[in-house]
């Protein structure tokens, strides 16, 4: 078997880039650290696959396929070599019953050890079932608004992913941790030209793997639909020339909608940036001690006022105009889950809506998006 | 006492962040966490000194000083403050007999915990001796190409550091880690223009103070000349309303000089990006080894070929144009030193100058600078 392509450096080194995501750098098995590529001679195609067993990114650009053959190469070093090459073309080509794969281009010619295609493990497909259509747009919004208030801790299992449901009037993005949650609605724009999207499905899908796709989408964002096939234990998104798989995320997601308050006694509204401003200031203080500022909510001066007590250290104190309906509250919050969800939103103003200093609070952009933040406040003994 | 001044935050931000490059992240004493400040009513500027011991930097600015006095603030925690507050006017005050100073601004107030000013080490001061002056420029070009070769092993000692003599004609600087050895000469352009530069002098300054030097310099390379003044022990440079201090390294600074060869039997020139690019590929495979990189001058093609070997792995080859007179030559560096020196040159064109597969080579740029980058290659068995 001998294989023999032609192709641009800019397309190999971007598609490479792409599938190297999908790489893991500590590979349980050395084949994996490896991309595959299939050239083929019928399409004057060029596929590329990175796989982790968990992830699985595939992307395909046009070559001149010469012979037609698969194999793997190491990605990390193929991409470091391609990346710094100059534009124009190479040659990709490897010699039956040689493992060392030859890439020529105008300056020179490298080598690189490859590894035979069998042990390579096959990319996950769902055959079964339908194909829901989902706007690019819309992901990538629900995506931003929620993927930022999943857990990090991979011992906390279904939190660590994003929980979608699809619904004939759009989708519902979630993610907490325990300590906020995060839901985003994207109404389906315009039903009818969105294909078979009146399948209903509801899945929990890694946040690794949404990271992966919302940073592939935002290359192309004004792509087509994207497709999405899933079955018990797999999701497949795919669009043009590339395909994501992930496996799904085992586990009951919790019922967060019964979390979030349905009144409010106190509700205020003020311009984000200023707001922003502020609590950074106040987090140098904070993060000296327990990262927690204290928000009062003073309706007769229509300010909120945010402090700041780090004992040994020092303190400080901002206040801010804001529209504040209902009694003066003192309520307190990890200065850092406000400031993530206050960056996501992309409204001037955001209103922010509570009960008492030990019930959840919501932020809510003013305009914009269908976006609901909720925050657990601190206790502080006073 | 007691201690008030208005500034503005761009001046108290820009300055901060001068001297906080001083500030030890791990004090050997808590005091020297801390930024010294001194508020001078008379002349109406406040004063920053930010030392470690070793290195010491003091800067001043102009601001309204209601009441002098001096004090001592955390230089990370203030700093980060500052740099977040929006642009205008800020207020710094503390009440006798409090150890809180108070920073006021449009949307809030500051308190951070300062210390007395007596545990605060005075900066040294050379009062004995000449002052030289140093052109600006001529001291940015000088650090600029010899700094990289200076040892960062900090038992290396002398190595750590740029030799920098001064003559009538000009200035020598001068680093090596034992492995490789950069000088740059930058001629005096206009000796009488320079007053009292008929001293002459040799020291040996850390490379950590001399890259603050370069960094305080470029900030506001159209300066004046730099005062210079030293003794056995410590070296201040001085400009405008900023001072760097510095102890000099102890003990005898290798006779570097002797190690240039004069003659050569071969020579080549070519073009420095190109030779760049071809590096930076092959060190991709290098650096999986030994990162040791073969050069192969061939005189009857005119031609540079880089070589790779990194068994297991892969291997590469490169081959440029180049201008080479001599009998042909297999010679091996390290592709990281190589690299390293041909970055800081700023011609397009490189010489490169060798005897034999295991005696020093050098590099000059052609045209520019007055630079020379003696390299030893590695030997390898073949």
């Amino acid at each position: 078997m001998s294989m023999k392509l032609i192709c641009n450096q800019s397309d190999l080194n971007t598609h490479l880039s792409l599938v190297s995501r999908a790489v893991p750098s500590r590979p349980s098995h050395p084949i994996l650290s490896n991309v595959l590529l299939c050239a083929d001679a019928s399409t004057q195609q060029v596929q590329l696959t990175g796989f982790d067993l968990s992830l699985g990114v595939q992307t395909s650009f046009a070559a001149q396929v010469r012979e037609a053959g698969t194999l793997t190469l190491p990605a990390k070093l193929l991409g470091d070599i391609v990346s710094r090459l100059p534009d124009g073309e190479l040659t990709l080509a490897d010699e039956a019953g040689e493992e060392m794969v030859t890439l020529s281009c105008s300056s020179g010619r490298y080598q690189v050890r490859g590894m035979g295609p069998d042990e390579f493990p096959e990319l996950p497909t769902v055959e079964t079932g339908d194909v829901v259509y989902l706007p690019v747009d819309a992901l990538i919004e629900g995506l931003r608004g929620s993927l930022f208030a999943a857990s990090s801790d991979e011992t906390k299992q279904v939190l660590t992913g994003v929980h979608i449901t699809a619904e004939a009037d759009g989708l519902e993005f979630a993610a907490t941790d325990g300590h906020r949650l995060a839901v985003v609605q994207t109404p389906n724009p315009d039903a009818e030209s969105q294909p078979a999207s009146n399948v209903s499905f509801e899945v929990t899908v890694p946040g690794k793997a949404l990271r992966e796709l919302e940073r592939m989408l935002q290359l192309n964002p004004s792509g087509d639909a994207i497709a999405v096939r899933f079955d018990q234990g797999q999701l497949v998104f795919e669009w043009s020339n590339q395909r994501l798989t992930s496996r799904l995320l085992e586990g009951q997601y919790p019922n967060y909608r019964q979390l979030i308050p349905r009144q409010f006694s106190r509700q205020m509204s003020l311009e984000r940036r200023l707001f922003i401003g502020a609590l950074e200031r106040i987090a140098v203080l904070a993060d000296q001690r327990n990262s927690i500022v204290k928000l009062s909510l003073d309706s007769d001066q229509q300010e909120l006022v945010l402090s700041v007590e780090a004992q040994d250290v020092g303190n400080g104190r901002e206040a801010i105009p804001a529209q504040i309906s209902g009694e003066n509250l003192d309520i307190a919050f990890n200065v850092r889950y406000l400031l993530e969800g206050l960056k996501v939103l992309d409204t001037s103003e955001v209103q922010i809506q509570c009960n008492t200093a030990t019930s959840p609070s919501i932020v809510t952009p003013i305009g914009g998006l269908k976006m609901t933040y909720l925050v657990m406040p601190v206790q502080v003994r006073s």
